[in-house]
This record gives C-alpha cells, sequence and structure tokens, in this order.
C-alpha cells in the first residue's frame, strides 16, 4: 500500500543542513522563521491567527533511507527509532509545535523552528493542550538519561 | 511535488465508521485498542514500552477529499480547515496521542484511541512533554466556544 502527499507550503528558516540545526524547537525557542503556504490552500488558514501555537507537520526531506536502531542525540545507545524523535525514520514526518507570531496572507511568521530551510509542510494542526498535552506522563530512556545527568550535575556541586 | 509513503502498522479499534467515533483521544480516555507493527518494523519498537505516552500519526483513510473551511464538531461556525482538527484536510494525517499500556512483539496495547479501525499507521514517535506540551498557549476560535459555553452554563445554575 503506498500513500500518496502533496506539500501545502514549504519552511524558510536559518538552518540549511541538519548540522547545527536545534534538535527539537523547545531547544530552539527564539529561532524565527516562515510557513509559506501555497496559494490555493489559504482559505484554509482562516481563523488561525487565534491560536498562539500550532503543530506543523513536515516531510524530513534531507532524511535519506532510514534505520531502526539509532542512537540519539541524547543518548549514547541504540535505541529502537520509533521510541526516538530522530529523523531517519521509514516515514520521515517532523512534528514541531512552534509559535505563531503572526499571519500575512499566505506567510505564518512562527519562533521555535527547527525545521531545515525548504522542508516542505503537508500539515497545520492548531495545538491545543486538552488533546496534546498529557501532565502523567513517563519518558523511558530519556527519564534515565535525565537523572544520570542530574547525578552528575549533584556531584559537580558537592565537590565545589 | 509527490512524496510516497507506506503504513507500518495498522489500527485494530472499535470504531468502525466516523460515527460514533470520540473526535480527539483526551475524549476517549477509556476506549483500548491496538496498534499492529507490521514484522520489518519491530526492532524499531525497542525501549519504546519505557514511554507512557506515544503520538500516532495516521493516514486518515476514510476522508475522501478535502475542504478548505468546515464547521468543526464544537463549533457552529465555518473555520479554515487548518485552524480545525477536523479530518477532511488535504493531506488526511491524523495526529492521536495515546496512552501505552503494554507491548507484546508487534502490538502495541493502547488507551484513548480515537482512529478508524483499519487506520494505517505512518509514524510513532514518543511522547515528550519538554518538546510537546505548551503550558501558555491560546486557544483562538476554541477558547470563545467555551467561554460560550462557559457562560451558558452560569446562566443555567443561578436560574435554578
Amino acid at each position: 500500500m503506498s500513500i500518496e502527499y502533496h506539500p501545502i507550503g514549504v519552511v524558510h528558516s536559518p538552518f540549511k543542513d541538519a548540522e547545527g540545526t536545534p534538535i527539537q524547537p523547545s531547544r530552539a525557542q527564539n529561532v524565527e522563521g516562515t510557513v509559506e503556504v501555497f496559494a490555493e490552500y489559504i482559505d484554509g488558514l482562516k481563523d488561525l491567527e487565534g491560536f498562539s501555537h500550532i503543530i506543523l507537520l513536515g516531510h524530513l526531506h534531507q532524511s535519506k533511507g532510514y534505520r531502526l536502531q539509532v542512537v540519539p542525540f541524547l543518548d549514547t545507545e541504540h535505541r529502537g527509532v520509533f521510541a526516538t524523535r530522530a529523523p531517519l525514520r521509514p516515514n520521515p514526518i517532523g512534528l514541531s509545535i512552534v509559535k505563531l507570531c503572526s499571519i500575512e496572507k499566505n506567510r505564518l511568521q512562527i519562533e521555535g523552528i527547527d525545521f531545515l530551510d525548504g522542508t516542505p509542510i503537508l500539515d497545520i494542526k492548531p495545538y491545543v493542550s486538552e488533546f496534546d498535552a498529557r501532565a502523567e506522563a513517563r519518558f523511558g530512556w530519556l527519564d534515565l538519561v535525565r537523572k544520570q545527568t542530574q547525578v552528575a550535575d549533584d556531584r559537580f556541586k558537592s565537590s565545589s
């Protein structure tokens, strides 16, 4: 089974290649960019500017091929790709929640973008915390990495 | 430009058609389902079970064609489709954050599913609140609808 999509727009961002690009929007809070929505889809943007944050689904166009296990940026061990946010996925769809600053015609000014320049946009959704936030979440290997980092930090403190 | 994806799995859920299906996982908290991941992708599931919640990206296969403006379930006015979570999108990709209960081989037991039975799964990502939650969000037309509902509730109370 094959599924075919067509981009509805494209990202303009300061990141020209993967090296140096923040690994998640939460770590790129002040990075400004633009989503240029193609003319035929402009009517779909009505009412979007009332939302402070939007979800961007992008086709990670520079991700060629995939690996089922990867060493994530935050870690030193191999993890299943579906337990990471690494770009080398079977279907390289990136998900970024960014701040929506303004909309002028077909151009969305955004903050906190971590997509590479030229990333085709597949979908834009409003971010709704009722749907999209989970307070009680547990974070697997990432919790472990954080705890280890925490321990290291504490040690450093007590020896100073 | 055309982008081609291939499903990595399929959802088994109690919802056989759109009517009666909850509009978001947060409103389907106790609904159990299964994601069957195709055999060739099993290695990608390593370490996933440490996460309490996962993000599912599904191809909304029963959504035929799209509209740029829709009347959302929660509303009575036409809104731009990108300002809603309605399924009739140019690229019908659904995003659901569900609770991950257990994994047995290639079968993920999940809770809070709002995808229809048979929905092809394009990607599975771990839910990480640092990346995916935004505390200070503002929710456009949805805020308005909620406030109006709030007023209506209060009136009802004071007249009782």
